[in-house]
């Protein structure tokens, strides 16, 4: 698993408790796996379709790092699946795994279109190439 | 179910497709689903352990009003298990509904402890007794 | 009056004192009296005219739950005057009160036209009607 | 009077409609009429108590500048009275005038204290001094 | 130089050490750059084009209010050149200098374009007159 | 030079001109850095201390994504300086380039003590060994 985006917990991304605030981490990975789809799939219009269970098994801290991991699982016609893991730099804990995230790509009218991709570009050969 | 929360979409709430950023949402849920936790276990030391799978049924666009709604379905012994559904209420669809969501309740040193409830309470009724 | 909004005062919603930053609190109430009138004006073309004094009772710390209240006071040619109320769900204290917010009903060129709604619609009904 | 903060209106600060966000303008209000109270009463613990009617005489779009003046119009025992008005430098338009701010001066523990001013001091000659 | 706009510290703007959260500071510091652009060009199409060393002499803390000052110091053709100083006003240090950010009048197509201003204009008087 | 994190541009990050807001991209480079910083000097009490010229080449528009990359060049005694480099991973140009950024490694009372460490160590090897 390639671990692209990490972050690193300010107070503004704390719940009242002092830990890393779920929802905020949720906005994070929902935003990582756009943006790998969208790359992949070289295509802007791509939507979430599904996540599977969210189980949080540890948290984060003010001033940790995390980071947010995004595979390819599978490519479907129109659909591509993603697994996701965020772990702690710091605690190197696993704060969760997301086994499917389903990600749609759309049309410009925003109905589900084949994507004609069958496997992951390494983007770095692609966009220098 | 009650729907407590409402939220007005906003330019800041979208995606780069210009529909609500699923992120945002998974965000807000997560909010109101300590929110209810905080409330009913009277206890503000509560964190979310759990989602099932999130199916994204519709979306939501500039200016609509969705509605956030919440039921507890099982009160655990140190935890409680809610129900959400999330609907627009432009359009009368539901945008996504994730059937457990299951909140910890915790001391201040973060373990879990029994909450000792084993139902709902209408807040209203105990908060102005 | 129905409270319909909660929110969970984070670290993010602190002024420099460590209390709820009055301003983020304004931000709230501008933004449900808007949604009440959206959503009982059957129109997303409506503003915010006027707000009558605003008094700050008491406030709110980081984890305390605040619920808003909105109730229609007068229903006007093309305005909507509606009547505030904030309370902090720990404390059962009252946060703020404000008499009248006056919501004007707009037409897409901006300018202020009849809505013809004479009483509060229970939206619950009229939505799953 | 006098305006010292300008703010140019962002996608983020718009309201579905497309105009500047109301709440977003109360925001800015309360901090400004704080940053002020601080200065001039030398005290980091000041909080908003009163603000007196708010009327919106006309909005901003995307783009605009808007500026924010405060002045100081009655010194209490504890407490400091502010005149703020918001004016759109693009359209040269009055957006917001407020009579009275009341800002009050707290000791640490919260309670109002005598803050032993009378008039306005010129930050700049205090400070350089 | 005229400072115009202040900024109060709030927990939203620390970085995970306690203290103004640099990244913060840049970004208001080029929001106010544009803002003294726009007014000064009568145009909103500007754009920073380029920022010279910034050294940071100090930091601030929650509570603290800092001041941004700006002066156009080169009137080019299509450009116009500012300086910048920010500081406490608290501590009465200077947080940063930077000694030119240049930014670029453009038209509506997004080319550098003359802007046939030569030096500053008072914007109370030009927009009273 | 390893390009880690990623964003989306969302309306949120737009200027008025509707192209990305040069702070919001500062505020991202800014914490790139830091964190950076932090994990190769495993120390979480970094700040930055100086950016050298920064060069706007290019923007980027709603819906692309830009790659923010950053390599050490010098292990100073307190010091670690830092290149960053920004693209569009749409568009293949260049956003940005900062020659130097520098990083003070700091002690709990914020000031600046040797790291002892004189070159980069691949996290993944570190941290999973």
């Amino acid at each position: 698993m390639r671990f692209h985006t990490r972050k690193w917990i300010k107070p503004e991304d704390l719940n009242p408790n002092g830990t890393l605030f779920g929802g905020r981490l949720l906005e994070w990975i929902d935003e990582e796996a756009a943006l790998y789809a969208v790359v992949q799939l070289e295509n802007q219009h791509v939507v979430t379709k599904l996540m599977t269970e969210i189980d949080f098994k540890s948290s984060a801290s003010q001033g940790d790092i995390i980071e947010i991991g995004i595979d390819a699982v599978k490519f479907g016609k129109s659909s591509l699946t993603l697994r996701c893991e965020v772990r702690n730099m710091m605690t190197r804990e696993t704060i969760i795994t997301i086994e499917k995230i389903v990600m749609v790509n759309l049309d410009k009218q925003g109905n589900a279109v084949p994507h004609n991709k069958t496997e992951i570009e390494f983007v770095g050969d692609r966009l220098n190439a």
